[in-house]
C-alpha cells in the first residue's frame, strides 16, 4: 500500500457557527478581511451581520458579491482586485463564492491576472492570503479541496489547481443550508454523494481518500433524502454538510470519474446546474460501471447501506426519485445532439476523468452514453 | 452536534519512503535543514544516508542526536541551537526524536529558550520552521499531534502545545519500524491503541475525532499481535504506524485519560518506558471504566471488533498476554508505594487526564488503582 493525502485544514462544525467568522478572523490576526459572498445572502443581510462581527474584532472588510452562475473571468478579476490589500479573504456561499475567494486569495498578494495560473501555467504563490470558507450549500466541497474552477474568455472552463488555493480554516454551519429550495439540495448532494463515490472506486482511489469517502457516503447517503424532505431537520443537513466537506477531502486526493466527465462535457455545450449534470451522468452510467465488479465498488455499496456493487442502480434511480430529481437537461440543450455531447466527452480537458474511471471507456461506451442523456426531455 | 478538528498535515504512508527525504525537503524549497534523529539510528548510517539525499538536492544539513529517554531541556536547548539558522527541521525516530524536532522548530526562529514557552507560559512564534516528521515506532503519535513533552530542570514533565509544533509533512515508512523489538512494539503499540481508545471515550470525545480514532482503534487491534509476532510482516506493521498516526490525531483534538493519568504519575516517580506504564494503567483501570457502559465505550470496543464494551477487560488482558507484555515495573520504582503514585495522580498537572475519564475519578478510586500498580513486581 502507498499513499499521499494532502493536508485537511482544521474543521469547525455546528449550528450557528457563522456568529463566529470575526473571532475566527481575528484568530487569525486579520486587520483587513475580503468577503465574497453570493447575491442573495449579501441581500438577505449576512454580508452587513459578517462586516458588524469583522468590525467588532478591528477588522475592516469589503465584500464582493456581484456574481451569479459558475464564475467567470470578470468575477474572479473582480474579486481579486477587492481583495487586494486585505490579509485575509472569507468565502460564504456556494461552490461558486468558494472557488471565486480561493482564486482571489492567490492572486491578491502575487498582483497576477488569474489567466496566469489557468491550467497550471505558472506556479500560484507560495504564501497566499489566509481564507476562511463557509459553504452553504453541501455540494462542490470546494472548502476543502484544492480546485477551482472558472469559465475563461472563449467560454471555456478552466482550472486552477494547487494547495495555495486550500482553505486555512472550514467552518460548517447546517444552519445556513436550511433555505436552499428542494430540488438544489437534491442536486448538490447528489454531486457531493458521487464524489465521494468516485473518489472511493476510481483507478487513482486509495486508503486515505477512501477513509473520508466512506464515511461521506454513509453521512450522505443516509440523509439525503431527509435533508430534501425536512428542509428544518439540522441533523440531517448537518450530516450532508459534513459528508460533502469529506467528500471534497476524497476528490481532493483521488479525483473523479465518468460521471464528472459527462457533467463537464454537459457543461461544455450549455449552463446546467452541476449536481444535476453530474446525478444524470452518475445513473445513465453506474449499470455500465459495476459490471466491473471491483472490491472498491463493493466498498463504496457497503458504505452506502448496501449488500453488494450489484444493488447501486437501483439505489442511484430510487434516491434520485425519492429527492424528486427530475430527469431532464434544460431548454437551452435544445438543438445539441449526442454527436456533440459525445465529442465534449472525449475533449482533452476532459480525459483525466475519463482515464480515471475503473472500466475502460471506449468510443463506443461514450457514444452510448451520449445517446443516453441527449434523449433526456429538455424541458427544464 | 459541534465539534473542532485541528488541521491534518499531509501524510505519505508507503515501504522505503524514507529515501524521498531529500526530495521532501526540496519541496518546501529548503537550503539549509536540521535533522533530529535518533543516536541508534545515526550509527546505523540513516543521518548520513539523509544527508546524502539533501546534499543531492542542494540542500546542507547537519544532525543531532546526543539524547537518550525521555527529552530533557538540555537536548531540546542543544537541538535548538542546532536548528538556528536553518529553514526545515526534520525528525526521525520515536516520539523523543519527534518532540525534540518539533521544539527545535518553534524556539530556532523566536531565539527563546524552550522554557520559555513551557506550560504555555508564552505564545509559540507564529510561524515556526517547516517540519518534516518520520516517525520509526508506532506510538506516541508526535507526528500528528500539538504536543511535546520533556522534563523540566527540577524533574517535572513539562507541555509546550499549539498547532504551530505540528508537522507540515508527515512520511509513514513501515520499514522503518520493523527493526524494533518485541517488547519496544508492544509497548508503543499499546500507548497507540489507548490514545485512541482514550480519545474516543472520554469526556471531551466528538465525531470528529471519533473518526480518526475508530480506524486506529481497528488498525491496531487487528494488526499488532502480529507486528509484535512477525517483526518482518511489513503489512502488520504498517497498519499499526498509520494506526498510531490516525491515533495522534485523535489524541490531538480529544486528549487522553485515566491510563494516560496514571502513565504519567508513574513517570513522576522513576523512568519508565511510556507505552509500558499506559497499558499497566490501562489493564488496571478498563474493568472499573467499562461499567459506565457509554455509547462511546461500546463503539469503540466494536472498532476492536468486539461485540460490547463489557469484552474490553479481557481483549485488553488477552493481547498483553499475547504480544508479551510483563505485568512488571522497572527496579527503580522499588522504594515507592501507593501512595506515592496516588499523590502523583492527583498532581495538578495530571488533572486534566483525570477529568476527561468518563467515569468520576474519587480520591478512593485513586487509592484502589495506584495499589494495584505499585502490588505489581518491580522486577523490570
Amino acid at each position: 500500500m502507498q499513499f499521499t493525502t494532502s493536508f485537511v485544514p482544521e474543521i469547525r462544525f455546528g449550528n450557528d457557527l457563522h456568529r463566529t467568522v470575526g473571532k475566527a478572523a481575528a484568530g487569525f490576526g486579520a486587520r483587513r478581511a475580503a468577503l465574497v459572498i453570493d447575491g442573495f445572502l449579501a441581500q438577505s443581510g449576512l454580508a452587513d451581520r459578517i462586516a458588524a462581527q469583522l468590525a467588532d474584532e478591528g477588522i475592516a472588510s469589503r465584500f464582493f458579491s456581484s456574481f451569479s452562475g459558475e464564475p467567470k473571468l470578470r468575477h474572479v478579476r473582480e474579486a481579486t482586485e477587492m481583495a487586494t490589500g486585505c490579509d485575509l479573504v472569507i468565502g460564504i456561499g456556494g461552490g461558486s463564492a468558494l472557488d471565486i475567494a480561493k482564486i482571489a486569495a492567490c492572486c491578491a498578494v502575487s498582483g497576477e491576472d488569474p489567466m496566469h495560473y489557468a491550467l497550471a501555467a505558472h506556479p500560484l504563490p507560495a504564501n497566499p492570503l489566509k481564507k476562511i470558507m463557509v459553504p452553504t450549500t453541501a455540494g462542490t466541497g470546494s472548502e476543502t479541496s484544492a480546485t477551482t474552477i472558472f469559465t475563461g474568455p472563449e467560454g471555456r472552463k478552466l482550472w486552477i489547481w494547487g494547495p495555495e488555493t486550500k482553505a486555512d480554516l472550514v467552518l460548517l454551519d447546517p444552519a445556513l443550508t436550511a433555505t436552499l429550495p428542494a430540488n438544489l439540495t437534491a442536486w448538490c448532494g447528489f454531486d457531493a454523494m458521487i464524489h465521494a463515490f468516485e473518489a472511493a472506486t476510481n483507478r487513482n482511489a486509495h486508503y486515505g481518500a477512501k477513509l473520508y469517502a466512506h464515511e461521506a457516503l454513509r453521512l450522505i447517503g443516509g440523509a439525503l433524502e431527509t435533508a430534501v424532505r425536512e428542509p428544518q431537520d439540522l441533523e440531517a443537513r448537518g450530516k450532508v454538510l459534513l459528508g460533502s466537506c469529506h467528500a471534497g477531502i476524497a476528490i481532493d486526493n483521488c479525483g473523479t470519474a465518468i460521471a464528472h466527465n459527462i457533467s463537464h462535457a454537459l457543461a461544455g455545450l450549455a449552463p446546467v446546474h452541476h449536481g444535476l449534470a453530474t446525478a444524470l451522468g452518475f445513473e445513465s452510467t453506474i449499470g455500465w460501471l459495476v459490471e466491473a465488479d471491483t472490491a472498491d465498488l463493493n466498498a463504496a455499496a457497503r458504505a452506502l447501506g448496501l449488500q453488494s456493487a450489484s444493488e447501486l442502480p437501483s439505489f442511484v434511480s430510487g434516491l434520485m426519485d425519492r429527492t424528486g430529481i427530475e430527469r431532464a437537461l434544460p431548454a437551452a440543450f435544445t438543438g445539441f445532439d449526442d454527436a456533440a455531447l459525445a465529442a465534449e466527452m472525449r475533449a482533452p480537458e476532459n480525459q483525466p476523468m475519463r482515464r480515471s474511471t475503473i472500466r475502460e471507456i471506449t468510443d463506443g461506451d461514450i457514444g452510448v452514453f451520449a445517446a443516453r442523456i441527449m434523449t433526456l426531455p429538455k424541458t427544464l
